[in-house]
């Protein structure tokens, strides 16, 4: 994944002469088609959050807020069996992921992929006709585009999309994946720390037992971002699990079990 | 504390023919009288809830659900010129609170503390007639009684009492809260991590700046208690800070820096 994530070779693996990038995740498992200085492109939360489906995982995955399809690709990457369908409402983004799935690179993961063009904070039957039926998928993960006011800096119109949060996007996007995951499906959340209020509210008679696990750029610094995972209907009471280090101390480069789960090697919930 | 801080000598400090007991806290810095068999010991999360007062502070901290009153006097006991008012309901735990700044040990200290029997859940002219008027206070901390489903099997009524908890507990207590801390005032809460949606729903619109401190019993297992510190009409976002792990691997002893907050030589926050 982009330069954090070199190849063996210890080159990052992008495609040099083009509008758009060809990204290497999970060590050349699989690539991705993302524009190179527009939009949202995948990294580090994308894996994060990838992880956090279990590794025995086999039936279907919705991606919301897809992107170039970065999440649901290190699903099935990791899964063997699993099935994405990889959801995105902005239609240059969708493009982006249908490129990645037509990749020769990605033809054994593509059979078991889709694009769905769709808004996830729609409701009742317009959700159900724009391709998002109830009950239809064994777990829901989520990137939602959140307010990242570090980045205001950013001038493009594409990303500034993509990070603008608005009030009760959680309860919406929540919502719609009670909505279309099956009765003890999973979900999987990534966020900044921030968002954890509207997370929990929107989490509360719809998806229990959840846990969240917050990653740190270092064990003495803030978290930066939180995975909360939890399961349909389930009674059970939050937990607060141990922390992920992105890396060691006095060392840039990630900790080894930081570079496991970016990787595709371990789960982040240690399943 | 207790058995988990004996004196220098290694002996628990503790008065052996009673059936209160008298314990020290703070290597020696100050001591409780608290029941021996009944009601609710106080022990490390008091300890815990009092670490996250600032070093500096100086003004005045109300402790609501203060039990014999372990937090109000380690935060009065680390910080030399902080008074503190030990709010407690049940008139049994206050007395014992009493006892414990009657006692000669505690000399210099009681001149900084007085013990308030008032139900912190009532709101409004009911709460000022009760003694808790609005705008009094520096700094709120407050340790509610939480419903500590691990201890079901005890067949005590006061510390079934302290234990039981209500819906909307966290709303009414941190409703007092902000009501009698000044502009600006702090408010620190220990609980469980079960609890932090409704704690997180609780400070909406009424204190900002949350940083939430998980505290895990090692590094590889879930918090057992989250302390969430927060400003009074700050408009800061939450943050999750690196957690307090309290034993070191493999070691049944608490960790240097568990150590030295349990005895008021650090602070939670590192302020």
């Amino acid at each position: 994944m982009r330069s954090e994530s070199p190849d063996a070779t210890g080159r990052p693996m992008t495609d040099a002469n083009a509008d758009h990038s060809l990204d290497a995740f999970h060590r050349g498992r699989f690539w991705l088609v993302q524009p190179r200085n527009a939009g949202h492109r995948a990294g580090m939360d994308a894996m994060m959050l990838a992880a956090a489906v279990p590794g025995d995982f086999s039936g279907e995955v919705a991606d919301f807020g897809a992107g170039a399809g970065a999440a649901g690709l290190a699903v099935i990457a990791r899964c063997g069996t699993a099935r994405a369908t990889l959801v995105e409402n902005e239609p240059a983004m969708a493009e982006f992921a249908r490129l990645t799935l037509a990749h020769p690179h990605n033809t054994e993961l593509a059979s078991r992929a889709r694009v769905l063009i769709a808004d996830v904070t729609l409701a009742g039957k317009p959700r159900a006709e724009a391709g998002l039926a109830d009950n239809a998928y064994d777990f829901v993960m989520m990137n939602p585009p959140f307010n990242a006011s570090a980045d205001r800096a950013t001038p493009d119109a594409l990303k500034r999309a993509a990070h603008v949060m608005a009030d009760g996007l959680f309860e919406a996007w929540i919502r719609s994946a009670a909505a279309v995951v099956k009765p003890r499906g999973g979900l999987a959340v990534i966020a900044r720390p921030q968002s954890l209020q509207p997370i929990l509210t929107a989490l509360k008679g719809r998806f229990g037992s959840a846990r969240i696990l917050p990653i740190h750029p270092r064990a003495d610094s803030a978290a930066i971002r939180i995975v909360v995972r939890a399961t349909r209907a389930a009674r059970g009471g939050l937990s607060l699990e141990p922390p992920l280090f992105l890396h060691d101390a006095g060392s840039g480069r990630f900790s080894p079990r930081a570079d496991a789960i970016a990787n595709g090697l371990a789960s982040l919930f240690g399943d």
